[in-house]
């Protein structure tokens, strides 16, 4: 996992996507179209949440979340998405 | 009713779809057409809750559900749905 | 009135739709047209309600509800709605 | 006015509309067109009202409603309107 | 101004439109196109206010308000507009 | 700046848009295109505000907002814009 | 950093936007196709918060956000972006 200098604001995290053929431990893998982005990533960085949102997930989790969520970012070279913790839907 | 290693976050549940044709033990099943899909599944994971919303289904139940609820995911071959709680609409 | 093996959650309710033609006790019936679907029901299971959402109608209420409304189940051969309580508009 | 069989759930009110030709004691009438439902009408069943939304309006009063406003039902052979007081205008 | 026997619900205000080129004390006028309706009128009837919206205009006050506001009524043979409150800008 | 005698309702605030070449003291100008209206004015009426929206701007207060923002009015041949505070953007 | 006189409303950033192609200390670049305006910026001005919305970015933050957010002004010859703290992703 890649270490990023970046404090993501309110209840936002960001993510380092996995590559839609990788599958974890535990097996789980993301159906893949070609029209599908990957689903699947590592978290780099998590903001402090909000009084609302409080942050559930660490850097280093492993998470599933939606097709089409998030803003795409570019550091050192590698592809990253920051989005709010409510677009992921689980840690695997 | 499959084991696996994941964590819904939030008021999220990871659902095993069931065949349009299969029939519980009180003989409920769905109307089915060509182009619907299967709207009765299995809990196999539960999120924590959030303050506003307390999951009350378990691990195990047989839930109905809105069609095109959710989203897909595939683990170790099988199909899943991840869906809200509030998107079940009756445990059977 | 039907018995089944069903429970609705939060604020919903299962209804046995009554034909078109049906008249009540109080002679309200529903205009039909050949576009329009049944408008009045039998209160089949209700769920537990949620903080914001007391329930008010109770299993054999006799229900009028919105066109369109709710979402189409089958047990044992017959036709039910589930819907919010919210959907429905009086009892007769 | 009839007297009807019926209980509107939360804040919904039953109302007897007046033919678009009516003109009230203090001769108040509304703009038809070919194409505009009448606005106007009694009451004649109003519900329990809910924690935020009071009810206003009693049985027997005229009352002033937007046009397309509210569902409609049939009783005894005559036409009525069922909707939500906030669709409410004015009392006349 | 007339007088006018109607009660307003809630934050409803009934006004008589003044033409659009009536000119006020303060000589205060609004632009006026072929396709604009008036947009200024004096007050003759205000609801009781809800309790998150209590009521500023009084009856008799020259009041502002937005293009394609409200909705017509028609009483003793002349138009007036029923609004809400929050629809009209400012007393002039 | 003018003085005109309206009193905005709520949080509404009445402004003398500035023509879109002025300069203020400290030199902010909004760029302009054939299409975009000015963005810029003096506050010349501000209304009392409400619970949830206190008033931050005052009279005479310069204040840049966005375009297309509020509503035209004309007051002794001058045009005005009246618009909630929150679609100030801020003070220059 | 450029110096300006101005005081933004509510919860909102005055931001000096980056060229696409400036490389942050840390190395993060945004990615630029002939559509994308650039989603790096210094904060210049900052708003006094809300009761709802505490502002967290500081004078001088390097922030990222989404394109096509916020409203362009012109200072001095230099373009700014005005927006909400909440369109901000991050502080890099």
């Amino acid at each position: 996992m890649s270490k990023v200098n970046i404090k993501p604001l309110a209840d936002r995290v960001l993510i380092e996507p996995m590559a839609a053929e990788t599958k974890t431990a535990s097996g789980i893998y993301i159906p893949e179209t070609a029209k599908e982005k990957p689903q699947q990533g590592k978290v780099v960085a998590v903001g402090p949440g909000t009084k609302d949102d409080k942050i559930t997930v660490k850097v280093g989790d492993t998470v599933l979340y939606g097709k089409y969520t998030g803003t795409e970012l570019k550091l050192e070279g590698k592809d990253y998405l920051i989005m709010r913790e409510s677009d992921i839907f689980a840690i695997i």
